[in-house]
């Protein structure tokens, strides 16, 4: 297994560094709710996230209805909560510079 | 008012034609899911029905989990079914022939 199962201490100090993002799924997961201009503009986020999903290979749950886009972000080797989740939860992060 | 709501019968008759597509949200949405070989060609159709709701000027909601895609058509200025959902659910039938 590339990742370990993080416990909630290591979960809450990686989280101050990623404020935006919330606990979800009573601690098996983070998300993040994110808002564009438009479609056009929301979809060009996605498609950078999914460069982001592919390099990582770690993929998100993700929602999108018009200029919202929804990310969920969990491991599911682990049941939980890995390292992988909070360099992907950082490399989306980098990619909206204005929040 | 580009678009009317389209009655229970009409809606009917569109089903036939889109077999695939079932009604949702009480007869307000239609919703169809998708399974791809991975990620990569879930996204690849996902870029591809982006740029029919940019043709259309007509948004899905959809939801994303590494090689499924789940799409919910609906027209909010009519609270309900419009052509328009139809037009883009055939378009969108179109980018899978092998269904």
């Amino acid at each position: 297994m590339k990742y370990e199962k993080l416990d909630a201490a290591a979960i809450d100090t990686l989280l101050t560094e990623r404020r935006l993002w919330e606990l979800a799924r009573d601690g098996a997961a983070i998300s993040r709710s994110f808002k564009f201009r438009d479609f056009g503009e929301a979809f060009a986020f996605m498609t950078r996230c999914a460069l982001i999903a592919e390099k990582l290979d770690h993929h998100p749950e993700w929602f999108n209805v018009y200029n919202r886009v929804d990310i969920v972000l969990s491991t599911h080797a682990v049941s939980g909560l890995s390292a992988l989740d909070f360099k992907m939860a950082e490399a989306i992060d980098r990619l909206t510079p204005a929040d």
